[in-house]
């Protein structure tokens, strides 16, 4: 599609206590186009992303939404062939799912033996609660317990378990250059954010940009869900950005291990990770870094 | 209610090629919280916001989303008494809006004189369309005209009249370090984005912060409405963070005449400033930027 990156011509200016300097040069920005999400004919949502890896994008979004667990339950995913542009061309910005839920999703690799923890929403009776997620809260709630009911249901979505990691200290600092070496989008454009998933011995195994830092998450996670690779314990969230709650509740869904992150940590975030017994570190910069919670290796 | 910061002792660890020092000392983190949104009885949106200015928060929010035009439409907005955490204590992250869209709200100062734009609403049958806001898309379209009909919406929001400005380079260049200046929050946290209006004489005229870039910006936006000064004609919103291309509309929708940022611009937000007639910057940094549409002075 060749749309990750636009060319332009851009003044660049330069304003001295004197004088002022204009000089137009060629200068790549990174694409920023609306994605509408339909899952079973109704608009879910529209998100502004960087296209290319949609499939992998909503895959990981509805697993952050709750609703769906296991890659299996998305039958279909595709472009729908009449969002054309001006140019009567398909502007790949409209992808409809067909989502049935399972209660016990058979390529789940956690219901092939019961030694593994099972899917979190196995054995529940699972139905497709669209309207939250449209909303980000339930939809009615007498008041009384207003507020409480819906931020809840916002704080204590049920991912898979996380199972505790006591990193090494060594290896996390070397993450965010990994990182860097393999974000080629931010190298032309200076404008994108990067995820990306690691091992414990410190090997990237997956890194994904975009305009958006959620969608960069939810594009490695998702990719990782269609691998069947969930959940993803012992392994750390990589991100160029700063950590907010709802990256640690991304990380949470998936089971990931640990959370590290160039930028700040919220309040949220720490509380969200420390409740879920996830790792997390912040501004991960040189050879330091703020230890937020879980256990250092 | 003392929520903005959090105060942690915090393990900072340095890794060196032999050693691991980890030296606990305090430090500060931003507080992140949900707000719940909900207008006459209905949730509209739950967003992660730092707590402070709520109020011009969700003035900003209902006016960028076009549910207003003029703060006289927001009859009552109050905190949910029954909004309780674990201490019995009210969380504050509970608000209620009692809207009441008007065609010609009396209150609106352009409608005071015929020598002024109008409302961009009046005139016209207006009803509160929360659901196309819930889901940020139109909540039915076949197929055939899907996408467009969603995201031609999501495009061509009609906010006030842009009036043209070509402001003076040297002037573009010294926003940042007043932005700074009023930082704040970042100064103790190093993790939250600001924003600031500025007059053509470069004069900050209101700086908010926030831990999400957009609350930020609904903060100045609200906080200008509510004080009756819509459009925000011949002013520039000076953003911390990158210019995405809802913040271009935000600016839209308000009247402001100019966005800069300092950092990355997006596609869609140059093509959206271009269209709208918006003045647009980037990597505004030093003594330089990059300048993608509108005039310079």
């Amino acid at each position: 599609m060749g749309r990750i990156t636009q060319n332009l011509q851009v003044p660049r200016v330069v304003s001295t206590d004197t004088e002022v300097f204009v000089n137009t040069r060629p200068d790549t920005v990174a694409v920023e186009e609306p994605l509408e999400i339909r899952v079973n004919g109704t608009a879910l949502t529209t998100t502004m992303r960087t296209p290319g890896h949609d499939i992998e994008l909503v895959h990981g979004l509805l697993l952050s939404e709750g609703l769906i667990t296991d890659a299996s339950e998305v039958y279909t995913a595709r472009y729908c062939a009449g969002a054309v542009g001006p140019d009567n061309q398909n502007t790949y910005n409209v992808l409809e799912l067909d989502v049935i839920p399972k209660e016990n999703p058979k390529d789940n690799p956690l219901n092939k033996s019961h030694d593994q923890p099972r899917s979190p929403l196995s054995g529940t009776t699972r139905e497709l609660n669209l309207v939250a997620v449209q909303r980000n809260v339930v939809t009615t709630s007498a008041c009384g317990v207003c507020g409480t009911t819906s931020i809840e249901q916002l704080m204590n979505k049920k991912g898979w378990p996380i199972t505790p990691i006591a990193p090494d200290p060594k290896m996390i600092v070397s993450l965010p250059d990994k990182l860097k070496s393999q974000q080629k989008l931010f190298d032309k454009t200076g404008g994108v954010h990067a995820a990306g998933l690691a091992t414990l011995d410190g090997e990237m195994l997956i890194v994904r940009e975009d305009v958006g830092r959620h969608n960069a998450a939810d594009k490695v996670i998702g990719n990782m869900l269609m691998a069947g690779k969930l959940p993803l314990e012992n392994t750390i969230l990589v991100m160029s950005s700063r950590a907010s709650f709802e990256l640690v509740q991304k990380a949470a869904m998936a089971g990931i291990s640990g959370v590290i992150a160039v930028g700040a940590a919220t309040s949220l975030a720490i509380e969200a990770a420390q409740d879920a017994g996830i790792f997390l570190a912040g501004f991960v910069r040189g050879n330091k870094f703020n230890h937020y919670a879980g256990e250092l290796g």
